[in-house]
């Protein structure tokens, strides 16, 4: 029928997080029928990606230099850090701009059934960023942005647990009915998390 | 935040169809954790693309070879044509298995207000293959499986009336898809009453 060619870039597409084998074919046809340039453009920045991004030495948040835009931002709060599961995270809440402080990317979140312990996780280096003895500057808040999620409990708890001694205000993202949400269609864990975290107004 | 060629990248990808910012940024953080392998295939299919696809010079289907498998197959019906809108159609109708004739892409419809008239489908091509003086095969049927959408409509009506002159049984496809559907999202089971259930127009 199509070209070999075809099929398996078809394939490669349907491999994509959130693209089936129906939307991959839409895709691939666009791409076809589109300027050569689009599917050059494509081609050139894929050959880079692992070459250029790279891991943050400090956060572990992606990067094309040794150190990120926003751990060597001298603007920011580096008395704050936001824990998050992974670099995406970071791009998420950036886009939200509310937080001013800078990240710590754990690269996953504690779950023994699939295999994922502490010591899978970047937690050393989180500690070791807590106080900096050369410039003497004390981390002051960690703000755990984890999933509400069974294993975003888990490790929040955990990080609780083993950083209890340190002189640290850790606090964690509010959860509750999201903003323009209605009673009604709420689940009742979220509902009854929304009444143990009220605030008064 | 993150380096340019990530931004870069998700820019590229969220130009495709059905493809927002925000799955874009997943599609390309997934492939940033994956294996390196994958984004150096996806990279190496689509820099080749447009050179190895081209045109069959028959029925303008994709296809890597001058002829593509479909044209050249001995075993299909080149008596009755099916007339598709564009080369995708192929492929979800060749999926469907109802189908052993062979193709005839437009590569359009007529759209009066988008400037498409029947100048710019390949109609006299399709006219120059009813009748083939070399072999005396007599084309027997045209099914035209245009959407059910104004545009078809049109150019189905347009197609029936240049071509009634001519000893051939010009049949569409049953309705059965639903109205303002599109080829493309129609599943199999359907598509394959429509292929049974054409009519003579």
């Amino acid at each position: 029928m199509t070209g070999n060619a075809l099929d398996r870039l078809i394939t490669l597409f349907s491999k994509l997080p959130g693209i089936g084998k129906k939307s991959a074919g839409r895709i691939v046809y666009y791409i076809l029928d589109s300027n050569p340039a689009l599917a050059g453009a494509l081609a050139k920045e894929l050959s880079e990606l692992h070459q250029v991004i790279r891991k943050c030495s400090i956060c572990g948040g992606f990067t094309e230099t040794a150190i990120c835009n926003i751990c060597s931002d001298q603007n920011r709060d580096n008395t704050i850090i936001c824990v998050v599961e992974c670099a995406q995270d970071i791009r998420i809440i950036e886009d939200g701009r509310e937080f001013s402080g800078v990240y710590h990317v754990l690269g996953g979140l504690i779950a023994p059934l699939e295999g994922v312990s502490p010591a899978n996780l970047s937690i050393d280096k989180l500690i070791s960023r807590l106080y900096d003895s050369k410039t003497g500057i004390q981390v002051k808040e960690l703000i755990l942005a984890l999933n509400p999620t069974v294993e975003g409990d888990t490790t929040a708890l955990y990080l609780q647990k083993i950083l209890k001694e340190y002189p640290l205000l850790i606090t964690r993202l509010a959860s509750g009915m999201p903003v323009g949400g209605n009673i009604e269609y709420i689940d009742k864990l979220t509902l009854s998390r929304s009444f143990r975290g009220r605030v008064k107004i």
